[in-house]
């Protein structure tokens, strides 16, 4: 996909929501566990309920290969229902030397036809660039992750920059803002003014609101450029709102509050 | 696997080699790829060819996910080829927050019945934990890695310790000798003395030897511990020695070379 396509369609929908699709069998309810593809229907629903709201989906890796070989027919089955105009994000955090990266590359864009997927940094240029050669794919790198390990290697600081920041600067220059974005927890939300000043035209990817407790307006408020240049995910608070028949639309009740938030931030941001 | 059952095996074998199958079909010779499942048959003549001399095997994931669901038939399969005395390592430097890296674990290690899983460490310990939560099971850690980008952020020195240091020190107490071994490249030998410091006990994997240019009396000379505490890693240096009938034998000549000056390097250190 296009930039200008995505920039277009968060105008269009009002919205720069992404719901993440993390199947967990332990939260499913008890009546889709008993159809034959519990992953597959379970994600069908919550993306009939939700497509209008968001503009992206990002299935996490982890929860289909924890099953095995059906796991990924689910999610073969799950790309394919995703409609057409929606970014589609494989959140599986590869990344290895050139001529392997290459093949994960192969995986996900060609085999999986994947719009983009995440790529961690700690390997370096080599192990991003052969994402980067597929046109209108994108890679989304890991700078300043959402979680509590996040402070352990990424505040670390040498020539007066912590290596997020070091990572924001050295990457910028591997990919454009035509074909890479960053991961910004929205755990950090103080961090964001500084790193815009980095990377101003570049979107990023930002987990952490919701489940994680990050917080949307803060998030919008220094991390918003003049092209949105933010997509915003939850999963867990969305697609686990109900566990119950109704479960669906319980998430896109959820789903419909973040996207009139987004409105509003939108507005108020004159995007 | 327990540490003590690998030291017992590399002293068996005198050989601490490791061998990378990482399956590339435009390498294969021509009659393995008419045959039905031709990455389960490339497999299952190296191994046959290879198992005598090596200690472990060492599957690439990206190799096997470019291949869409065949590839994950194929690596099960080869996974339940290797004979159990191996131990296995699941190339595939995964890494998420915790909730997630969960998931990867239960997928590695009691889904496919992995030994060990390569884990990247930028997201820091709780992404790493999860992994090392199962009895008889290994994280293997990035740290220093054996390709190009290594230098993009690897070197940065906050306090004046480069960040791979940083990775050794902060990561050697999460996990203990028994269950946590480190990924370092034979590219970087003249680094082996200095880190053996920081972590005297831990087992090292040691990638680059062969196609990517490593020398094995140099890593050997520095990064050998009184328990061996290295296991070498060659991928496409044995696999693809030759690409015609008599490719497994190729393979094995490589191999046994590798073995024989192993086998020198064990007793000129008296392991």
């Amino acid at each position: 996909m296009k930039r200008a396509d995505l920039v277009a369609q968060i105008r269009a929908k009002q919205s720069y929501l992404c719901v993440g699709l993390d199947p967990d069998l332990s939260r499913f309810p008890p009546h889709i566990l008993e159809l034959d593809d519990p992953v597959f229907e379970f994600n069908k629903q919550i993306i009939d309920a939700t497509h209008d709201l968001c503009v992206a989906y990002k299935p996490n890796l982890a929860f289909y290969e924890s099953l095995g070989i059906q796991g990924w027919q689910s999610l073969q089955k799950t790309l394919d229902y995703i409609p057409d105009s929606h970014f589609t994000i494989a959140d599986a955090k590869r990344g290895d030397i050139g001529n392997t990266s290459k093949r994960y590359a192969a995986a996900f864009f060609e085999q999986m036809k994947f719009d983009s997927i995440t790529v961690a940094p700690y390997m370096g240029a080599d192990s991003v660039q052969p994402f980067l050669e597929f046109e209108e794919k994108w890679v989304i790198l890991l700078a300043l992750t959402s979680n509590k390990g996040s402070q352990d290697f990424q505040f670390l600081e040498s020539n007066g920059q912590a290596l997020y920041e070091q990572v924001f600067q050295t990457a910028a220059i591997w990919g454009t803002p035509e074909n890479l974005m960053f991961v910004i927890g929205a755990t950090h939300p103080e961090q964001f003014q500084a790193i815009r000043k980095i990377v101003p035209n570049h979107f990023f990817l930002v987990p952490g609101v919701g489940a994680q407790g990050g917080d949307l307006a803060a998030v919008s408020r220094y991390g918003m450029n003049s092209e949105c240049g933010l997509l915003v995910n939850s999963s867990r608070g969305i697609i686990y709102a109900g566990n119950d028949d109704d479960f669906a639309q319980k998430s896109r009740a959820v789903a419909l509050n973040m996207q009139q938030q987004m409105a509003s931030l939108l507005e108020k941001y004159a995007i």
